[in-house]
């Protein structure tokens, strides 16, 4: 396999540098190639704004994603941009690692997402129907692929358990897994989550050490989170409403911590 | 009252830009006092690292929440996080304003949060003990103060709706309100959404700004998002899980997009 690894902590000599080191280490023992995105070694540039659409006049108000679909279309994204752009069609699994600060990941990765997910190459590809909107969420062009998280966390996983008051980590991902991986096509594994991180010793470290090696050995065979395909069926278009019958009608994860959930329930 | 509101868009001439216009000649005809972080014009800086903490000697490696605590205590934060505390110290309202990217806040403003939400400041405030896990989610440093959300999204409404493929839009602003402003203390206002902005003409244009007035009119009066408070009783502690008994047992709003939901619900 081919293995691009997005790494967004601003110091090696962490947590998160030795769990980046015990990942390679593992995939490239195992005979996969791993190439690294190390955002803060690279000075990742974390802002979308008019300079990265230098061919944009400067009359024209600057339209993100209109800026970017004209720049994508004629190949006139900026450099580091496309570096990535060749990582990701290189890559058949992407792996994002970060610790979780205020809920998600750090402002540097969140402008990873922002600017190389241009328009035509993650989002505004494929054709809208009335059968068919974009290729997106389970098609796209990662389609095939797999993807999943690396995070660490200073709070106890019972704070982000199913009644947690953080709210349950997996719904926390949601917007990532969801709407960052599967959104162009990526197969999406369970995330690898390491809790309470801030003061760990030798023998806690080998702990989450030896799971995340179990994650890299089964990166090819682990089942993916079964998110639905927005295009098979399950959802009405153009409303992209889940069709009547299908899931729990008044599902609503984050209502546990709303006063009177429990009666509005 | 006394507002600040945080701006994160690129381009003045935008939707974002004519909408910020509008709540702040609105706060101010109601008599209000309105600051602006501008983060694009401000050329905000958007990752935490090393030389945000000059103070912090080459030698030790960098964790960033460490570094934050000692710089907090010693007064030794950079010049422009200071200036976004007195900012947040002066206001009663507090705004964050943004587009919607890949469904949630835009890079610049999540180094905002990352760089802003000093430990002592936002975190790391208050007394840990068996009956108290520190001043947060309900109590803080900004306790009494009041925040709100206004978002903008390409996306239709009904994507964003109880059953929409996006998820529903408070499950995916939970992270913000809850973990970002309810956390240090904020009673959060809901969020003021305008939907399907990307093709928007006069009339539709006057709706949405006509309902943000409204917002703006009604900023002191308008009732909270009713978030349980920490350390109110509703918590086991440590562990923060919610009470038996309290909330539904088995909420859980984004699995309605796993296949399967409908027997695993």
């Amino acid at each position: 396999m081919k293995v691009l690894l997005v790494f967004a902590h601003p110091e090696p000599r962490s947590l998160n540098g030795s769990l980046r080191d015990v990942a390679i280490r593992e995939l490239e023992a195992q005979g996969h190639e791993v190439r690294v995105s190390d955002l803060y070694a690279d000075n990742w540039k974390s802002e979308i704004d008019r300079p990265d659409f230098p061919s944009l006049d400067h009359e024209t108000p600057f339209q993100p994603s209109r800026a970017s679909k004209a720049a994508f279309a004629a190949g006139q994204l900026t450099k580091d941009v496309t570096v990535e752009h060749e990582k990701l069609l290189w890559a058949d699994t992407l792996i994002l690692q970060f610790p979780l600060w205020w809920y998600t990941m750090p402002a540097i990765l969140k402008g990873w997402v922002d600017r190389v997910y241009a328009y035509g190459f993650a989002y505004g590809v494929g054709e809208h129907s009335d059968a068919h909107w974009g290729d997106r969420f389970g098609e796209g062009t990662f389609k095939g692929k797999r993807a999943m998280l690396i995070v660490t966390t200073g709070g106890w996983q019972e704070h982000y358990s199913a009644r947690g008051v953080n709210g349950p980590i997996d719904d926390l991902l949601f917007p990532i897994n969801h709407g960052i991986l599967y959104y162009p096509g990526y197969n999406v594994l369970p995330p690898f989550v390491a809790y309470r991180v801030d003061r760990i010793d030798e023998a806690g470290f080998e702990d989450i050490a030896e799971r995340l090696r179990e994650r890299m050995r089964t990166l090819s065979t682990t089942p993916p989170i079964p998110y639905r395909r927005q295009n098979g069926g399950d959802y009405l278009i153009p409303s992209l409403e889940l069709r009547p019958g299908l899931g729990e009608p008044t599902a609503t994860g984050f209502s546990l911590h709303l006063n009177g959930a429990e009666t509005a329930g």
